[in-house]
């Protein structure tokens, strides 16, 4: 069982951030987050898009923003359960909570934040017989890790910049990729586009459109599909079928955990904590609501500090906690580094 | 007088980030500052010490995040009052507000930010009789302008960083530096303890300790000053004597604006958008108080653009403001500038 003082569930920048704000106050966190990558949207979604509204970036890409977030979280050391959705919890008599996912991997915290931003990015799924069945059997529904594939005969569908930055990383790892899309249209950074078109030409990736996958072929493992293209079919010998047709966040077990939840988000007492309406479960950033709640990254990042300090009377009751400037106090990592502005010296000229 | 949608009293970090918000919100900003330069504390106090808690930054340096900031608002042209200190304020029936400052610059406004952090920075003057006749005559606290001292003969007084710093740098411009500290010590960084030390023995600086300055000389105008040393007085010409002996910060003003203060700090309606006692006048950042407050710029930041909304209703009542992600929507700059994301194309492949 891992055991933490702050769980947070979903690994977004404000997550990530919580980790830094709660060990200033020595406690420790731990990430669970359904997505193979910390970072969140920002990272899944559009890490080399630029934000504008991060304070005193007058642009940062999305990428870059979590980069230089798990950087200042380095030093204190959390953990990740990634690629895992929290499934239950449960309130032991202590007043901690046992937190389990969807995989069977067991966590147990003094206090809960959920800062699950939208809710768990959940793949869309193409409509396709037995396609439960060759999940994680030929069936990949993200790169988590491209040397899976090397060597490999590869079949993406998508058209949109998953799909075709995908293709064009792993026509260097797979030994044939594939890339079928829909409409002969795709949708994506220029320079994407313009890179497949150039990886075609050299016969690197094999373009079929506008063409879907039909059927999945295979006994315990996937070995073929069917792709129609204009009215006709082919079986397509494959290792594996990856299609990116993007993310559907949905708020997911979550939801059944007994929170307050209001228009899809859950209800926070945003006068003094962010705490939920059972003692001991927060919820941060976008995931949350309250009067006049604004989804932004910014928000989130306070959302998240004050939430420590309440985390920190709960676990220490009755101590004052003095708040420490730390430019004054510098910053004292889990790991034993040590932060600090340059000391003053006291000297006299003569 | 100078008109404005949103006037904001302090241009620290809180203050000038509120120019982006509202920025965002096509509402214009003035700001007012008692000190010579916006920043605040990080620009006046600590610019190049370190700050670690700024989310997204593992580190900073004060300068560089005002730096960042200024640049960050730039597009929305904010205007600036500066080396004033807001005096009385007056509420127009329109619900309009005018601010008059110690100069008596005169700005009306449709809501007022407090963004002023421990309060205005007054410096700590010496205790000499008639200094009062000599300020602005001979006797300046802050050195706005270098210029200003171009081949003159200056006396600094302080063993601090801004005194050590400032004797450096006009070590080059006037013709005569003596820096005087009632100590042997100097208490600053190890660089510029260095520096004077070399100056001083390259006779660019005259270095006078442990002394103090006892006696002002002069009719309109500052001619000379009386120099303690041991015991023993000296009467020294100068053209001007600048005592460095630190800030400190003051509510100043705002304390009579019948504004409900606890420990030092405006009470605020935290749960909804930083508002005071007083309708259309909010307060921001370090200045404000509420259950559970942190002083942190970090909260600032949240607290401006929560109270930016609050704002905008009040100037559009009823009007529906629907938030929308600067990655997706771009910046668009009062100044014609715009800023935005690289668009997708949509581009077949042959």
């Amino acid at each position: 069982m891992i055991q933490t003082d702050i769980l947070i569930i979903g690994a977004g920048p404000t997550g990530l951030f919580t980790v830094f704000e709660a060990g200033l106050l020595k406690l420790r966190c731990h990430i669970i987050d359904a997505l193979p990558q910390p970072g969140g949207q920002l990272a899944e979604l559009y890490p080399k898009k630029p934000i504008f509204d991060i304070p005193g970036y007058p642009s940062v890409m999305a990428g870059e923003l979590v980069d230089n977030l798990m950087e200042q979280i380095k030093q204190f050391e959390p953990g990740f359960t990634l690629n895992e959705v929290a499934d239950t919890i449960e309130k032991q008599e202590d007043g901690s909570f046992i937190v389990t996912t969807n995989r069977g991997t067991q966590h147990q915290a003094k206090a809960i934040a959920i800062a699950g931003g939208l809710g768990s990015f959940e793949p869309r799924k193409p409509e396709l017989e037995n396609i439960s069945k060759f999940e994680e059997n030929g069936i990949e529904y993200f790169v988590k890790n491209p040397e899976q594939f090397r060597d490999k005969r590869i079949v993406i569908a998508g058209g949109g910049d998953s799909a075709l930055d995908w293709s064009i990383f792993l026509a260097e790892v797979a030994s044939e990729v594939t890339l079928v899309h829909r409409r002969n249209e795709f949708r994506g950074a220029l320079d994407s586009v313009e890179k497949v078109q150039e990886l075609k030409h050299l016969g690197k990736i094999n373009l079929i459109t506008p063409a879907e996958i039909t059927e999945l072929h295979g006994d315990d493992k996937l070995t073929a599909i069917t792709i129609e293209k204009e009215g006709e079919k082919q079986i397509f010998e494959t290792d594996y079928f990856i299609p990116l047709f993007g993310l559907s966040p949905k708020l997911g077990p979550i939801a059944n955990w007994g929170l307050e939840i209001e228009k899809n988000a859950i209800k926070v007492n945003n006068a003094l904590d962010y705490q939920t309406n059972i003692d001991g479960i927060y919820a941060i950033g976008d995931i949350n609501t309250y009067p006049g709640k604004l989804k932004l990254i910014l928000c989130g990042f306070h959302e998240a500090t004050m939430m420590c300090q309440s985390v920190y009377q709960r676990i220490n009751p009755g101590k004052k906690y003095i708040l420490k400037y730390t430019t004054v106090s510098g910053v004292d990592g889990f790991d034993g580094t040590r932060k600090e502005a340059e000391k003053a010296v006291v000297k006299s000229i003569d």
